[in-house]
């Protein structure tokens, strides 16, 4: 029986997600849509830009539910809505870092994450503390190139990330690359040709296809969060958010 | 010359903080003021309930910064807003929970936390991985009381509140005792006193009051957080915060 | 197309495996085979044992890779040969107690493994140091039931498992739980019934189920263990092993 | 109600404080005043000089204590005393290490200390352990200038230690500066604006100031160190310390 | 030829070492010694106390040196001034706490510490820490008996602390027993009789001994404590401490 | 009376210790014989080669225990076989990684190892966390030669090794040097020489010698591993290891 499995991008940008990107995701036995937030930033680059994707990204989920959707991957490293969605819904919501993070920390001793800005250093690494793998973060790089100008030299992102991926390897002792921007997706063949071509043989996860599998992976395990630790939010009155009305609502009912 | 703190409570509770609670927060020198948030929920008892919280939270301490204000207090546990208020602004935004953890982990070998219900326990322990300091947290425990039902019965809650605190010293090894919920201010002389009618002679640190003296002795040392950390959030499009603009969009740029 | 899967029974004792037990294991566009090993241990209960499982162990998972299969998943939580094994080949080596302890992480807060014997709790909380996610381990515990005895009796192991799981979850805090032996497969539907009933709702990791699916998911993606961490071993003579020869050999080649 | 905070400077060099650092130490509502040791070395540079200047502060801690002093705060960043005084008296007893370290904590993601001599390293990683942030703790620099030299170039001085910072931000990922001996008291604007001229913003944290807003926050907040950690001293016999007597008795009684 | 090994009992108490105790410390071709110190507290059972002891023991540990003694061995559980001596002399100085957890972690998976009373728990956890080795500490326990009485109900001393040994064992999950007072010497054999007629199969490290024989294996190996770590402290001026002069102002110069 | 200890080099080229290196680990009172493994690899450079080499090492161990061998020694950095062993024997069996890394850790206040190949650093990284000294490990670096080739050029290999021991104090911050291989035995003095020469007075460990004088004082405080930890394997069929046999039998029985 074929899953359904919805990408919520957790910005406002349309058309930030190319047909061509959605085809990377594709998986056997598996549809996959990909849908923006109504209400947030254009892009994430900050914790304020997290702050305000939240609310529309646990809308999202929320409707994916009341959908039918078997498991939904948020489009982005900061992992915005993971926790307070996972209370909300009961199909397993999935992170993009939080799974590349584990994921690496299986396939290698070590892993570096290569982001859009050093500012995001602090952001990841309390990721890390919090998933509970600090121990396997060797590094955060960046390729100092904003969210929105990722797509319009692609070949530039290629190749300082691939500079950037060396570097991790050879000085910091990665043993896995991770793409820290959801924005780079459908780079990891060209950096881990790169690193190759020095005889760096690393895996190069790009995070969202990696979640989707994995997201696949726990809808034929039947598992899902913990609702021990993600239980469901009492019904409280909430003043304001009347756009995201009714799924904020039904979610806390 | 005096010194002007707000305390900015994430809720939307008209009338959650009482005139005589504002008197507790009183400190030499400095003018304490108390707002509530336009938009969110009722009460703050899970990770959803802090997401709809942040937004307003923000703006509410954006617009305290262009009012003069000299520094922020949260007036909540989870800390609601600190990192991307930190972002939006250059004076000092404190919150209770990150203060009163470190300043425990000053007083004494560990520290325990005693908050309304026990599915509150994940987000404190992760606060403590965040801010540095999980070898210093010895337990949570929980009154299980739900916060809007604390001002109900005060009797009850300092009664619990001495029983978790008690267990937390003599079986968790705690030597300092962590209020969990903000809504239990001025419970601290009490549970104090049962403590030492044990025997137990440890520190009870009631967040709010603490934070707010914290928050001062920053402001007299010419402290704020490192813009390093929390640098300031590019200027971009929102979609949606109507009712927070501009104070949002200021911040923004 | 079709992926291949193979699950290598590092013991001796043939029919440990039995046909309905493999049948738990098939995943939608895969194909599953077990295979036991041809020297070593009749059951693995002690780092002894593991230590004599683990050059049969290796031998099967290279004659894996030679006949073509997609991925191994090794069938014992002590995930004997896992490191060796992963230098000798470039198909993902899977391990179930490392991929059941990063799922775990990643479902809940923290998470609590029963396994068979209280002498096995070093061996794991080794392996989540190891693994890089020991403050996600909450408690070690065991039904005192050695593994060959598993199957005669498995009412009493699935009633042992589900009281254990509910001190796990009540007295150590554990949010998800994992089974401590591969011998366990199947009991993961009762045991979670049982905390259920008792308003605990818990994942229940079945870790070579799991571990079968994240091998597929990994296969998906084009991941496999880093070669940087795992390099292959250099040649070199090797003295008996004659049994397992060639494939020792060619794997050191 | 003015409250009353004395420094106690653990070396036996007399005028090491001048009258214009105490001017800088000044704040609202407090009286300061400072006072040496009588026994103990002329300065602190190495764990035997500190073993030797505990007796003396600790006299001079109980003695503070007796004339009805508020707060005392240590003046040197080996904290010397600070734990057995904190078991010999009730009022709070303020290290600036350990303050500075958990202020720093609070301010931004990690922090850096630059003290004057590399030999003083581990003991300051020692102290980030014992006082619960070792992760915090992105690097220990130095300046490489005995302590009783830092006032004869005091532009040297400033000049070495904005040298020093510039390197902690840029290549250690500190995100806020904390002074490694109190000698440099009144360096903290100088290095913060050769920060701020690099474009790095990030706090400089002059311990001692600091340590007294501390101080005064705790006498404020009604707060001092737990007595479960630490302990009244039984008393007993003490050979020796005829000088420090009675003060040292005293305080063990 | 004979090695030379001084235990120095930083305590003014007379006859506290036995000479049938010190019979329990000789090895093969080493000849044993003991001192106490001439300034300090009759007994060391809080930070205080250890305070007065270090210069008396820092003091008799260089005179030892000068003797000619091969190592020194602190006999104290808070080897009180461990890392000072260690700065003034180049023959090895062995801290019992040290080396027992240290040895402790060697022989098992995690150890606990049985000490004289529950107050002594934080300096035994924070020693942990500094030693490197937090993770292998299971629990401390006490047997609630002054340091000064242990001697005059021995056999009291040896039930209380199988006792607590077994409860370590089974409740705590210890592998190893380490006593936490170097006043229990001479304990071990009755304390692992007890645990083995609980079928507990557990090492039990009595601190001084083993401190020795570690001694004389750094001796033999050629090996010391490393200068980097403890350089030889500068010379300056020292006022008081005339008893101890002129050991300590040699160390320093 | 003299103490045994045996030597276990878990290698099968012949010869590799020679009569010369034996008499460096001479001690006094303490009869030092060798013995190489019947079946294994050549040499041990990966994990794939440990693993292989265990049966094997395991066998030799429990064959010491019954020719009256006081305590064994494991001679290889991977410590192989360290832990079965452990199971099979009462008498102490002493891993020289494992004793390096905590004699080191004693001696100063950081390590670093020197390793023959930089592909080893995961192994040693991953054993620094189960014996539970992760924090105290600076840096792992390597000489890039072969096991086998260390002996045919031993003046290169003192020269590396002394070249990257002093960038291992100077840069990565070490205190003490420990040697990666335990083929390069003989070359302390050398080393500690070349530091001495730039100034660096740290210990080199030799870890064969440090193991032995460790072991001989395990002998002589009467101590062992713990059975609590290393429980005896129970008895179960084994297919194959006749070569091994009967040590390998009685060892589980």
């Amino acid at each position: 029986m074929q899953k359904r499995v919805r990408v919520v991008t957790p910005i406002t940008t349309r058309g930030f997600r190319k047909p061509n990107e959605c085809k990377m995701l594709q998986a056997p036995d598996v549809a996959i849509d990909t849908v923006e937030i109504d209400t947030g930033p254009a892009s994430i680059e900050c914790e304020f830009d997290e702050a305000l994707a939240v609310p529309g990204t646990v809308a999202k989920i929320v409707e994916a539910e009341r959908a039918g959707i078997d498991a939904v991957v948020i489009d982005c490293m900061g992992d915005p809505g993971l926790r307070p969605a996972r209370e909300c819904v009961s199909i397993p919501v999935v992170g993009p870092a939080e799974t590349a993070m584990h994921i690496a920390s299986m396939l290698g001793h070590s892993f570096s994450v290569i982001t859009v800005l050093d500012s995001i250093r602090p952001m990841l690494e309390n990721q890390a503390k919090v998933y509970g793998v600090p121990d396997k973060l060797a590094s955060v790089r960046s390729v100092d190139i904003p969210v929105l100008d990722l797509e319009t030299d692609l070949d530039r992102v290629k190749r300082v990330l691939t500079e950037q991926a060396i570097i991790a390897v050879e000085q910091d002792g990665a043993d896995v690359i991770i793409f820290g921007c959801t924005g780079m997706l459908g780079c990891a063949e060209a950096v881990r040709a790169g690193l190759l071509s020095k005889g760096l043989d690393v895996p190069v996860i790009d995070p969202v296809p990696a979640a989707v599998r994995f997201a696949v992976a726990l809808v034929d395990a039947g598992l899902s969060q913990s609702k021990r630790t993600y239980r469901r939010p009492p019904t409280k009155p909430i003043v304001g958010y009347e756009d995201l009305a009714p799924a904020m609502r039904d979610a806390a009912e």
